[in-house]
């Protein structure tokens, strides 16, 4: 499938160059208010060819406050008690701020982190279950705790010691972290990469409430025009009239075996009836763990691939997701695919241990690799998302590509794990033709190339990764 | 309240003599079809004044082969492969025989498995969603496995080896035992009891199925005759003309506090407008904690509290519940109320800390005490159960008796926590008059002079518990 888009296509039209005017869009992207496209679908049940699935909650959840407020409300913020955010709280600032959780309108209060904890789903006082299976809190320490006394509200500060939002009609209550970890990991092994890094450390206090962020997150990295928001992916949905949208999460390089699994997908939807099925190549931004493939080397490799013509410009939209990775297995994928239905998607794809990682002390992996997809078909909140479930792809040595594993002659494939992909890279050796596009390999070949080895001379090395 | 009950009731009415002869029950119970009294509720919609909860499912499951053929079972069993059934595995399939887990009709099958671990509920073919929040598995071990062969069925086989159940179409999955563990207690510590008793050496798989029991579970302990099914529950509730079932769950001796709530609860539903509600007084019968008062010592507390006219008998069933304890406090909490549903009752009286126990490693509690009563309001499939919030009962100094604690005079009230009242009884010193009937207090006694000391001499020391 890799060689169908035969094409080249130029690199400036791959990519979104701003939110709004973005790949090939030749006719500006049709703006319907969400509110009308809700009500058309769910009380009048017309069938709209452009109506793209209903966020949670029926409406897509917006924090950022209109223009014109940012002002007086920077200006509260310095009156306020401030949080210090750290990266990965900003993060979620920024997933909370467009309404990549709706119906989430803030930090997580106590009746919703328990809900998430216990049932991976919130119940909405309609009665309706939405899917919410990890976690969005912030935490603050004892001192802060006190410091707050009689506020109902609270100002967000980021790095840079300028307010970011404010978190409005404020509950506090313990961070019971062991239950935490291990409700969310289904371990509490150490070693578990978001557990080192937000919550072994993290005070001893959950504070929840309602957002207003100032303006809306931006990272300055170069990379800020990749990161599109729910509504804004749903206007290119829109403005493309997508009758299909299909999301493919990935946190790794793509190689032709993914590639192949995108453009199958887009040919069975074809085949279901769909005309105009669009994907959306959501590669996850936010933290990750140190031996994965940083953000920009993987956009850089990503846009490559497209450059290729690996993947068809015309019905697929790359851009960031900006939440950070827990590598919770068979809970984190939900969360993966929940997000995607607020930005649109329909369809959802799901590979072989999505989300997961080796166990942290023992040498096995810590998920089994087919609870991810049994778990997100069985999900509370997600039976309006049709999952399809990955076929295994291999390199085929018969064709020199990679293909859909045939298990009537397992002799002519090879499998390359993510482990191998890496060390290949990492050694500057090559991988079998096909397996991916030359200049993809070389954005790789250069990463681990610019890795300064660590004291020991050693460089971090690779484990083994799934989508 | 206590003082309510005054007249004084011969013992022999107080508790169930047979399944069908039961307290003071002047006519013969009416034995409604549950199928007649389901379709009349659920097709119908007609308010019968005996109509009872609906059962999970609709549908009470009953596993127990019909009587004529129990021969020809058990000659099949004979022939099967064999599991031998830990004493916990045979409550476990009492508690599924008799449908006190319903809709399950056997030991689970991984998707039951998975559901119930991260969603605390199973979703059914209709769509509808019943709580199911603590796996009820049968694990095997790898030797066994293999023994299976192709047989689509094996058969369970107690203590005495004589043959329990057959299981049909088997699924034999991974036995996750640390991924278990942490989503059901929401940590991993050692020093469980449960985990130790049951999972920690338990085998690598775990086999579901559905279940033909052969004949009724009996335990040959003097205390079948309180074992009532949830059909006999149903069938005794209905004989009484009961408008409103209230369950109190619970583990430990009834003292007047518990007894001030059951008495309080009834006279709140009175209030309501319900015309006769019963209590179900409805004490674990499954596996306990080794510092915990055996059950048969429960049962004759249980019955002194009745026979001093604390309860009151006309309006109370005690009965005992077959499933074994987790102390997974929060996760475990909605197992008791789900069952109870299934037998009859659509109120359950929940306290501080329901199911909880102190950390195995830590000093504090394993759960936050408000946790338990706040995920049991919350939970799926337990929207139809009305939940009521424990008030804090202690002993009011003032009046020499338990009463609800009023915040304006706190130094009125004595809290008598379950460590203080265990070591009272077992140093044989007497609690404050009003606080347990005198005769109940004995029993305790009693048992703990009956406990024969360690060889270090020492008597388990009892630990801090909840109701």
């Amino acid at each position: 499938m890799a060689s169908m888009a035969a094409a080249f296509i130029k690199p400036s039209n791959l990519f979104p160059q701003s939110p709004i005017t973005f790949t090939k869009a030749v006719t500006p992207p049709i703006m319907l208010p969400m509110s009308l496209r809700v009500k058309t679908k769910t009380h009048r049940r017309i069938r709209v060819s452009c109506g793209l699935i209903d966020p949670d909650g029926g409406k897509l959840v917006e924090l950022i406050v209109e223009e014109s407020m940012r002002g007086s409300k920077n200006r509260e913020a310095l009156s306020l008690p401030r949080i210090k955010l750290s990266r990965i709280d900003l993060q979620w600032v920024h997933v909370l701020s467009e309404g990549w959780a709706s119906p989430l309108t803030g930090f997580m209060r106590e009746s919703e982190f328990l809900q998430t904890l216990h049932f991976n789903s919130l119940r909405l006082q309609d009665g309706s279950v939405v899917n919410m299976s990890v976690p969005i809190v912030l935490a603050i320490d004892d001192d802060f705790k006190n410091r707050i006394g009689d506020s109902s509200k609270v100002a967000l500060f980021g790095s840079d010691d300028r307010p970011v939002a404010i978190l409005n009609d404020i509950e506090i209550y313990k961070h019971p972290k062991e239950e935490r970890i291990a409700r969310t990991w289904g371990t509490t092994a150490s070693g578990l990469p978001y557990v080192d890094e937000a919550i072994k450390n993290a005070g001893n206090w959950l504070i929840g409430g309602d957002l207003e962020v100032i303006e809306p997150i931006k990272y300055h990295d170069g990379l800020d025009r990749f990161r599109l928001s729910p509504a804004q992916l749903r206007n290119e949905f829109t403005s493309r009239n997508a009758d299909a949208v299909f999301a493919f999460q990935l946190r790794n390089p793509v190689h032709n075996g993914h590639a192949l699994l995108m453009t199958d997908t887009r040919r069975r939807l074809l085949n279901m009836g769909y005309n105009n099925p669009i994907l959306l190549l959501n590669p996850l931004g936010g933290y990750t763990k140190a031996d994965d493939v940083p953000l920009h080397w993987r956009i850089k490799q990503h846009q490559k691939v497209l450059e290729d013509g690996v993947l068809d410009p015309e019905t697929t939209v790359v851009s960031i997701f900006p939440s950070p990775m827990h590598y919770a297995g068979p809970t984190e994928v939900q969360w993966h695919a929940k997000a995607r239905i607020n930005a649109g998607a329909n369809f959802y794809i799901v590979g072989r241990d999505p989300a997961g990682m080796g166990h942290p002390t023992e040498k096995r992996d810590l998920y089994d690799a087919d609870h991810g997809k049994k778990v997100l078909s069985m999900a509370p909140g997600l039976e309006r998302l049709n999952i399809l479930p990955f076929k295994v792809a291999a390199y085929d040595k018969t064709q020199g590509k990679m293909a859909f594993f045939d298990p009537s002659r397992p002799q002519d494939f090879l499998f390359i794990s993510g482990t191998k992909m890496r060390n290949l890279a990492r050694n500057k050796e090559n991988p079998p033709d096909g397996f991916m596009c030359p200049s993809g390999w070389n954005v790789l070949v250069e990463y681990y190339k610019s890795l300064v080895p660590a004291e020991n001379g050693r460089i971090p090395k690779p484990e083994a990764v799934a989508a």
